[in-house]
């Protein structure tokens, strides 16, 4: 069996132990381990209340030498004042004790709920656990993909295979998704690790690139959690030539890794809170790419258009004003939109098209809202997936 | 009986009729009349793309001398092209040849459906039997009320009355509101009516005020439709002195007429959609006031705060969380939090509260959330409610 998780990757390791943290019983404690230590690059929410984890992620990420990463789920250690802030040390410290590294070497992460006490002794005993059960099989990289979901419905995991001056490269990831998913870091959070080997900059270009078009193109219900942290580590065991400018094998590396973000970020659409299929919305002849980018979040995440998509009704009424409101420049009379391929408005009109055909579209998995502003060339695209009384029911009977 | 219906105010006719339009056979056209002309204040929607009666209105109200206002639900003549243009112009011609007036002095209003061909034949058949049905009691002013109702459970109606230089002056307005409401005109449609003797400057700024504190402070989903339009007629009819600058009468007339509007905002707001129950969230401590207002709309717009105030869950981190995202300046460490005036969070960290007591405040009928940014002194509040499964249902299950 090929082993399509994170331990796919030469020179890691991986684990996912129940350490207690959520009161299902379910696991929620991943350890990555790189023996021979990683490159990593790193990125975070843009809150302004961040995680105690966020903040000596962020600490430790900035050095640039990584052998851990250890995340936990049903916690998100935010809001938790001075103490969330020794906790989230300790979690390192702990991880730089068991493994006898460097916890300034070590990456932390958490997700779940806000404003809890972060269980630290729970963690630290959980931490010997998982550390005894390291290994690089897919069992291992699958045990921490689980580990890290909250109200995920199933693990979420992406690998790519690509040659590089003859050597096999390979790269792999896992996020959790599910609520609190809004366009900018759509993540909570999500782990990659390559062996390419490649320069500590062009890791860091590539991640950005790679995150720009796929977690900060999904939308869900808009918002932006306290936690997000998506990082890579890159380990270099793959002994390709090192990557240290933007060559095609650079290029080769990064549009793999954005393979990998991308059908990460379509996961996350498809398991997103209540969703029950989920769209691309494209965006072309807008005035700017920023306007395009705007236009196309406006239309995925607006609630009634969401809506139509749960109720597979061709309501393209609602993308126009989606699109109308969304604050970009268009022409009224130019402007045009299609559903699933097929034309149901053009040039400010409504067309007469086949409802049972749009409606079977939009029914489907997936579909792509189209629409085509008529003032310039700029295009963009964006996530989104439906909302469902499912949403509603998690997230208000969901009691802190 | 007390009229509490537009037609308590001094000079003006309402009637309110089934046309045909909405498929229910509910009435779905609402005539205005001021025999001796009003003068207008208007204000509308900024999407970019507007309903055909949108611009029409528009152009009359500009000219400011008003003799009629006609409203039809079930329809909003929005991506209609040149001939939902021909028929909102129409629908003026016809109510100007039956009530023996300047078609320019009618100000047309549409709201329902976008896309679909306004039939103009029966709008114009209802256009006779409303003028037949004219009349200044208080059924009449319900009537009209009722025909501009959309998916709304109930009419919306507020009145004031003051004593100005010694005369007796009215208020009333009457409002739709139920979904698609953003925070820019949260209104669709809102008709306002005065017999105050002022001037059309006068009037038109203590309207765009009182639309500002309540219509622009209401968020049910974010949305801003194609045909939001607010209108205000002053008769003159109440014979007080006539008010020509910003004196002590006119600032009591602005604050009646401010009542009036948050009157029925407040209306909208438990009325929207699927809502059990409205809130309003205060800011305080912002930087500027543009400030103050972003992150109160982003918490009442918040779909996770919403879904929790419907669970009646005191989750305050789903608020810190939207304030932290909202993109204004706040001081992690001084950031405070009540919800219906218990402390649940404060200078940055938890405190222990009554769960009972906060869970209980939120299942009331309206509560109110107050968050402290500790960087300044501006302040703003917005009005929203609860989202629930409901409101999925309304707006998945309607087909078009």
């Amino acid at each position: 069996m090929v082993n399509e998780t994170i331990t796919a990757v030469k020179g890691f390791l991986a684990a996912g132990v129940a350490a207690g943290v959520k009161a299902s019983g379910k696991r929620d404690l991943g350890l990555l381990y790189c023996p021979e230590g990683a490159t990593a690059a790193a990125m975070f929410t843009t809150n302004r209340i961040v995680a105690a984890t966020v903040e000596v992620c962020r600490e430790h990420a900035a050095a640039g030498q990584v052998h851990a990463v250890l995340v936990n789920s049903g916690n998100a250690n935010a809001c938790t004042g001075p103490e969330g802030l020794a906790a989230a040390r300790r979690m390192c410290e702990s991880v730089g004790t068991t493994l006898k590294i460097d916890p300034r070497h070590v990456l932390p992460a958490s997700t779940g709920i806000i404003g809890v006490p972060l269980p630290i002794d729970k963690i630290d005993a959980g931490i010997g656990q998982a550390a005894g059960h390291l290994g690089d099989t897919a069992r291992a990289g699958m045990d921490f993909a689980r580990a890290i979901m909250t109200t995920d419905t199933r693990p979420k995991q992406a690998v790519r295979r690509i040659t590089i001056s003859g050597c096999e490269v390979t790269i792999a990831g896992t996020a959790k998704g599910a609520g609190m998913i809004g366009p900018n870091m759509a993540t909570t959070i999500c782990v990659a690790a390559t062996d390419c080997a490649i320069t500590p900059e062009l890791l860091n270009r590539a991640w950005r690139d790679a995150i720009g078009a796929s977690l900060n193109r999904l939308i869900v219900d808009g918002h932006q959690s306290t936690n997000d942290t998506a990082i890579v580590l890159a380990s270099g065991a793959a002994s390709n030539r090192l990557i240290k400018s933007v060559c095609p094998r650079y290029r080769a590396f990064a549009r793999a890794m954005a393979e990998v973000t991308g059908d990460l970020a379509r996961q996350m659409a498809l398991d997103a809170e209540g969703a029950t299929r989920m769209f691309t919305v494209e965006i072309t002849g807008a005035a700017t790419a920023a306007e395009a980018r705007q236009a196309a979040r406006a239309v995925a995440g607006y609630d009634l258009v969401k809506c139509a998509v749960h109720g597979a009704d061709p309501n393209w009424g609602r993308i126009i004003c989606a699109v109308g409101s969304s604050g970009v420049r268009l022409d009224p009379q130019k402007l045009t939109c299609k559903i699933g391929g097929i034309t149901v408005f053009r040039n400010g009109r409504p067309t007469a098209f086949d409802r049972h055909a749009v409606s079977a579209a939009i029914a489907a998995r997936e579909h792509t809202i189209r629409v085509d502003l008529g003032v310039g060339r700029a295009a963009d695209f964006c996530y989104g997936c439906d909302l469902s009384r499912d949403y509603v029911k998690i997230n208000a009977d969901y009691h802190t």
